[in-house]
């Protein structure tokens, strides 16, 4: 703790914002590390943010997503954009640990110092992704990425979430997955602004996509002015990809155009105070420091002699 | 509301108790209904829980998750046990819906008196499934189940969060599905109690046993008391499942004898009263009355006006 208040944090913005990337890897380090200083780094980048355009890219495992961020990585760069990538691992709070594998393909961008790839393992509990991507999304906002991809590893619930930091999210699909009823399951009818069949050379890319369509068509979707385009590639060829590239352009100028974009980010913004917050009171009742009230609380509970509403409204009284 | 105001609570928890099916549906639609009723339902349940074991069941779409728990039924009810079945589905918080195709198996133990079964669709935000699970397993609990079945619909990061709410936790697996990195990925290496390779009878399934045993043999398990089991099923067939129910029962035991048993339902306790805490802290700030303070702030942060911290400072200063 005493090494990190020898951080200068202005300089540390400074060079940020200048574009160098290790002064962008060390304010993320910071965010992960849910750092006390990140109060003060994201007071001094406020003013700056809100240019990035944040590209959420879900799916099943398996369907291709580290390929497809690659690729997409690829095209965004000869349109001369300056691309971040954040690769959230949710899946395991347990051992903190991002497993990383996946990873590996993102090297081919290794070497280009306008793309900056960062995984993240969100360790905390609940509220984890709720309150630490967002900050890695404006470190890698203000230091100029006109396009931030966040993909998840793992899978499920974060998915979601992750489609509520975006103001773009991808879903993508592939044939022979039973896609179809996972993707009803998991939600991903009400949360795509664009579909992506991947592996679209293979047998059943086109009915997939009937699937997706005839399932769209059913779905409930808030906003009835963007239909959700649904797109094929071939991510590994780079097939399809420009077009992918073109729809994220399209999706930005309608966020614009609609009002959705402040919409989204204020929304956005709202679970990001609450998060914090929340996780303020956590660390009160006693998240950190070992023996609290809120554990002589859980024992009465546990043990039949209260019940958790009277305890909640004992930790309430408290504050 | 109004409707909801004529419930006799102390009569419809006397009928629970005594185990009238529709007494305990009738409280576990208050639980799915978030209703305010809970308060008094929970305090008079909260001296009579505490018997049941709750069995999480997870593992990836296709493992057979609601073959198995419908086999594990049957088996739990030829040793006479009385069981509930709680089938959660947290993929879907926009739409709200539980899907319950799969749930049509449980059918063949649908006019069984001593089996309860029930979906439910949990709506809530952040913190929906730790608030609502726990009380319809109270539920459940007073009813007199022996044991309680929660499975999850939908993948994901929920299995983790019923791992948590579980004494016992089974993680199913299955040949062919590329197991071994996804067990890895979601963290289910730390969470499982009981493993059980299902599906037994195809090809590949001694290779994921295998698999499974080397990785567990890697991971860092918090009990080095407990090794966990690796069994083999064919659920379908009801193949291994008497086994699987015999290590439930030796896993009953040993929570008993080692004090885990109270460690967990304190933890359990613990999330559940910070939920509640925490949910009503969300309505106070605005979940509920649209405009509010909490906006305000949200759309200062999203203009670059303010900063999260220093708008949940705000929040927190409001209370």
């Amino acid at each position: 703790m005493s090494r990190r208040r020898d951080v200068d944090v202005p300089d540390l913005v400074g060079r940020s914002r200048a574009g160098e990337a290790r002064a962008v890897a060390r304010l993320i380090s910071l965010v992960e590390d849910e750092s006390p200083l990140l109060r003060e780094v994201m007071a001094a980048l406020a003013p700056y943010a809100g240019n990035a355009q944040v590209v959420g890219i879900t799916g099943s495992p398996g369907v291709g997503k580290s390929t497809s961020t690659s690729a997409l990585v690829g095209e965004l760069r000869t349109q001369g954009k300056r691309v971040g990538v954040l690769a959230v691992d949710p899946s395991s709070p347990f051992s903190g640990g991002a497993l990383l594998g996946d990873r590996v393909r993102m090297q081919d961008h290794a070497l280009d110092a306008d793309v900056y790839i960062r995984s993240m393992a969100s360790r905390g509990h609940l509220g984890g992704l709720a309150w630490t991507t967002p900050q890695a999304l404006r470190v890698l906002d203000v230091a100029g990425c006109d396009v931030i991809l966040v993909e998840t590893v793992g899978v499920g619930q974060s998915e979601i979430e992750v489609a509520g930091l975006a103001d773009t999210t991808i879903v993508l699909l592939a044939p022979g997955m039973g896609d179809g009823i996972q993707a009803a399951k998991a939600g991903i009818l009400e949360i795509g602004d664009l579909y992506v069949v991947n592996k679209a050379d293979r047998d059943g890319a086109d009915q997939v996509r009937r699937d997706l369509r005839t399932m769209l068509a059913l779905a409930e979707r808030p906003d009835s002015a963007w239909t959700p385009p649904i797109l094929k590639t071939v991510a590994q060829s780079g097939l399809g990809i420009d077009e992918v590239a073109a729809e994220i352009e399209r999706h930005r100028a309608w966020l614009r155009a609609s009002g959705e974009l402040e919409v989204r980010r204020t929304r956005r913004a709202r679970d990001e105070i609450e998060a914090i917050a929340v996780t303020s009171l956590r660390k009160r009742w006693g998240d950190v420091h070992g023996r609290s009230e809120l554990d002589g609380l859980a024992a009465a509970v546990a043990a039949g002699e209260s019940d958790p509403y009277a305890a909640a409204d004992e930790l309430l009284e408290g504050l």
